[in-house]
């Protein structure tokens, strides 16, 4: 008998049908004699329907009112697939994330969890219930709701598999396992069986939407079995964990990021320090920066380019701007128009052709590289949005002899 | 400075404007020096919406995972008033039932309440907020979510201002006050400017559909001051107190009931301990009785009538068939097209013409008289359904020189 924790999106809880659905996956595993604990999502769009409904009363309201409405959609969720389960003639239970003891600290809209007293689920685990926990959601010091964020449900499933030290755990989602590119871009892109955790961080990390990257980083960290299925076919999904296979394949997948804009600050004197001084502004106004290119320019000016994510390009603009005059630079440009395209795969760091070999492939389809970046499992380029998908078929295409 | 409890039902938050005009009202409140505490229901639909849903995943759900799926209701329209409140600039905070204290017995659907600990809600008063509380639900001592179930918003609000021993507790709905009589029946109705708890009592429990009468009861015990008051007209509401005027008015309203069904039991024997035999059993499955009526008929044997609320017709008359032979009953028939209408008025109980006067009037209007109930300070008949709204119309006329 094993303990699983399985989540299930906010897509595969959409409606009655799909409720349903979870439900025998959810019995299917419990018949076989093991322990469930299931995280879900809100369903289908319902968090994006209260944010709108805030949005008409207050588009400023404060993140603990908004944590306060949007824990409602999980919490509804929940209770529905509880009673889906009861109509299977299974015994069990939902409990919202205080009940199930998330405990969170009190960043409201992105909180990081604190711990998780299991006592309660443990409980209703020994009377042989199938536990129904609200993802996303905790509850903090002062016992205010909190929510933790984009990926938070995934991330909740992690922790209670970490916490309950689960067998595996699994994320049941739309699609039924990692590819080794997007399958809309790619057509003949490879479901792979398994994958590291660190080939799978950066994967998240670089615009596979498979999982997050706080969940895969948090498995990593707590050495969770992870498993990622589809809630429509009954297909094996990919699984990751620390180490993949005897004889590492050389890339793993090709992906895509469009939630990328470059900003280039032209003209900064060549003095010490400016670098650190633009960042840590930035850091400040909780602006991430991802690649960062520093070239000199001519007379003894240079220029400094980085990028963020589209949601943070107007603030990270608008603080630029109003110090540019303390930086002594001479002009701000940007382009939001462009794509991060990266390969991973752990075999890589053994291996020093692989640059070569991708920055070649995209040089023969005509596909100019703005900016490079890369770490010991992965290569990204930055180049024209449009270029975005041209350039994942002509990588995948070129390695994939090797994956 | 005044401690002032306000309740706003569903219709009164139901939609963006509407929330918007309750955060005006309550500001208003608080602009004055008062500290105010606000209960809320689910706004509009919401509750219906979300019974339709579980019924469409299992008609059979239990009630734990009802509750925990109908609070949501009241936690979304909490928020959203609390945001609103924000937008103009008040200090305010949104608490669920747990959150704020409310702690109920496990009878989920029907929870009663044990008691309130008011730490929390007293500590937030202090810092200057206005507190938002969600009605209609409490968490019972497994820190299970309970809802209280009909008028349980009503009940929260009387529940709160007693803790708190608020200086008052106004009832905000979509009338403005109590009516002598429905005035969508009655058009020279009139508003009462107060009114006994004895009075509110018997007008709530023969269908004044103003104030759920568990809530008048327990105001009526920890003597609350309540105001029924109008969420769309700024108008003077009904005050709800103990002692009303030193001169009782005779009649203070006259009511409608159509949520009631007759049933008889005929040809039972004239033995002791039929009735009661009759009225445990029904007891046990939770139904209760009204009126009651036991007449003497031929050959030694008796005939029981009673009425139910219609939503228990079915299972009374299906508990009674089963036994109908240890019962020795020949039949039972009944009818579920009957009104029942009352009068009420403290001055009753000193005057004993007021029956006479009111059997004449309908004998005039040749309106037929089934059933007859009476206590200090009301009197009811069952009547033809058909005949209900005539004799409202009739009786308030009879009495209005009274009122």
């Amino acid at each position: 008998m094993s303990l699983i924790v399985q989540k299930f999106g906010g897509t595969s809880v959409a409606n009655t049908e799909r409720v349903q659905n979870v439900a025998r996956i959810v019995t299917e595993t419990y018949k076989k004699g093991n322990s469930v604990v299931v995280i879900v999502s809100a369903q289908g769009d319902t968090t994006d329907d209260l944010i709108e409904k805030a949005a008409e009363i207050n588009p400023c309201a404060s993140k603990r009112e908004m944590d306060m409405l949007l824990s409602t959609g999980e919490q509804i969720s929940m209770s529905l697939l509880a009673m889906a389960i009861q109509k299977l003639g299974f015994p069990v239970i939902s409990l919202t994330g205080w009940q199930a003891g998330m405990k969170t600290d009190s960043a409201y809209g992105s909180a990081r969890i604190h711990e998780i007293k299991t006592e309660r689920l443990e409980a209703e685990l020994d009377k042989g219930k199938i536990v129904i926990i609200a993802g996303f959601q905790g509850i903090n010091k002062y016992d205010d709701i909190t929510t933790l964020g984009r990926g938070g449900s995934d991330t909740t499933a992690v922790a209670f598999a970490a916490s309950l030290k689960a067998d595996l755990c699994q994320i049941y989602t739309d699609v039924d396992g990692v590819y080794t590119a997007d399958p809309r871009i790619v057509a003949d892109a490879v479901k792979l069986d398994e994958i590291s955790y660190d080939e799978m961080l950066e994967l998240a990390s670089l615009g596979a939407q498979v999982l997050h990257n706080r969940s895969v980083e948090m498995a990593k960290r707590y050495n969770v079995n992870l498993e990622v299925c589809s809630s429509f076919k009954d297909v094996p999904g990919t699984k990751v964990k620390e180490v993949v296979s005897v004889e590492k394949m050389l890339v793993r997948g090709v992906t895509r990021d469009n939630d990328v804009a470059r900003i280039s600050i032209i003209g900064l004197p060549d003095e010490p320090g400016i670098a650190f001084r633009i960042f840590s502004l930035l850091a400040q106004k909780r602006i991430n920066i991802d690649i960062i290119l520093q070239s000199i320019g001519r007379d003894g000016t240079k220029d400094l380019s980085f990028t963020v994510s589209n949601q943070h390009l107007e603030a990270a603009l608008s603080v630029l701007n109003e110090n540019l005059v303390s930086f002594k630079g001479k002009s701000i440009n940007y382009d939001d128009k462009i794509s991060k395209v990266s390969i991973v795969g752990a075999g890589m760091e053994s291996n020093s052709g692989v640059a070569a070999k991708m920055f070649e492939a995209l040089f023969e389809a005509n596909i100019n590289i703005q900016m490079i970046s890369t770490s010991e499992i992965k290569i990204s380029v930055l180049i024209d949005g449009s270029d975005a998908e041209r350039a994942v078929k002509v990588l995948h295409a070129c390695f994939k002899p090797e994956i």
